[in-house]
């Protein structure tokens, strides 16, 4: 996977031989932290959605739009984390978010969250969705999206589906 | 899995053959809420969260000493949940919390959270902890702790882990 | 201000020569608390919405129906919190809640936090919100929501609008 | 107040003929707004915070550090806060933050919050905050802070004591 930045440091798109990654930069915030001293593990989900949110973007479209102009959500059916090392108060980190599935109604996402300082991923995961009118009616992707989520299935090999299962450590 | 009321209706700890688990009453708040209308889906990280310490209760301690006199936490590794169902503002919920597997350095929880008013169950999950001290350095369960946790590796049959895994919808 | 318990010990009405305030409890998450070891400022403000809400069903209606039948919102305008003492993990609180004052637009909330172990206020605050409707423009409360919030001018004794104000330590 | 750009567009501090105010851009995430499909009013207050830290470091220090080598925590006694117009999901604002007042044991922020897109300022606020131990005692400001923080009282003229007390519409 090559990481040729394209933009201006702040977010930027990656293109690899089969798969795109958005890269989102988020810094931790002190709400975000718990009396661990620690990043509470309930706020990665939003910073996945930050990822999701710039990865749309920069597909070409953006999220907002989908919802108030097709009617089409894609409500998070499940959704997963693998906390490796602590974030921190006012820590850098870079949000890694790319499409790893993506059927008729369905698509998968995945997440790597890197340290900025220390350039290691501090966790993993994966969101699955549905595509719904606002009524929570699932609904096929419309027409016009389909470009940017071309039907593909995940392949076998290093599918962080399997690393993505909670197991015991 | 039986479910006879030992309480006050409002926490409740049930026996089975096999299992215990805890029961602890949320009711929807309006922060927790998005703009799609319904329960923003990181937050139910925090319900498994008021469940689990519940549990603890229920087991005859509190979490916040075992951080506080035992310098043992249960640092979060990794987190999961499958969204059945929306959850609305207002709603009473109930979060059911039970050991799912408890080996000498982490421990495994399960969670069904039910729609009061319903009775159905909109969401389960798993979570895996790891006893670590303050500074984040992995430890054995206090031998005070075992009784509560005994060492019980998961069985196989209707075992979440395998539910639990992100897949395709 | 009297405070004739009326109910079940966990949502409880107290009714003054003057004025009415409901009684909800809660209790402090780990998800609340931040690397200070106490909760986060900012999350008071959802136990004062949690106290809003239980005073609405307490006055005899469901804020969620007068937002979905009504088509009234109460938007927030300003929001205030005093700080005394800090609240910490697995704190059982008392979230107190009334009307300060109530116009023909507007509605004002006074909030007293306390700590049930102690007795003491942990913090204090208000709230003033505006009738809008799902546009945002602002509108009359509707007819039928009158009775539960009659025309009240704040008085000047003792009044928190003094007191709310930020001022120099 | 000039405001003149310094940096990158991103964090710029202005310098004023009496005072320094410092800008961080924030983006709305979905997390943040509520069912009224707006940002929940708690969620300014992490904004705030945002906007805190930045001035800190545009200061010329870290507050982090002030919290891990000066044992100094600057502990919010009152928060307060005027909403003027909504921010919705995905916009991107700018929090402008400056000392109001700092006194030995005492500093006050005040805050402005603008919509980049309109330059509309949606909602300003002031906290206050005590400089404390990690135990919570009173202490006074660590004499190296001294320099960024001046014995500074509020200004009677266009003061937002006075605008930042909460009152009816």
């Amino acid at each position: 996977m090559k990481s040729d930045s394209a933009g201006d440091g702040r977010h930027t798109k990656h293109v690899a031989s089969e798969r795109s990654f958005a890269e989102a930069r988020v810094r931790v915030r002190y709400a975000e932290t718990d009396q661990m001293g620690v990043v509470y593990h309930g706020n990665y989900f939003t910073w996945f959605e930050v990822g999701r949110v710039e990865l749309c973007r920069q597909l070409g479209f953006e999220y907002k739009n989908m919802e108030a102009e097709d009617d089409s959500f894609i409500v998070v059916a499940e959704a997963y984390c693998r906390y490796k090392r602590p974030a921190r108060f006012d820590d850098l980190l870079t949000v890694r978010t790319r499409v790893v599935e993506s059927l008729r109604r369905t698509i998968r996402f995945g997440y790597e969250l890197l340290n900025n300082a220390t350039g290691e991923i501090i966790a993993t995961g994966e969101t699955v969705h549905v595509i719904c009118d606002r009524q929570g009616r699932p609904k096929a992707l419309p027409e016009k999206y389909r470009k940017y989520f071309p039907a593909m299935a995940a392949d076998n090999d290093g599918h962080p589906r399997k690393a993505g299962a909670p197991h015991s450590a």
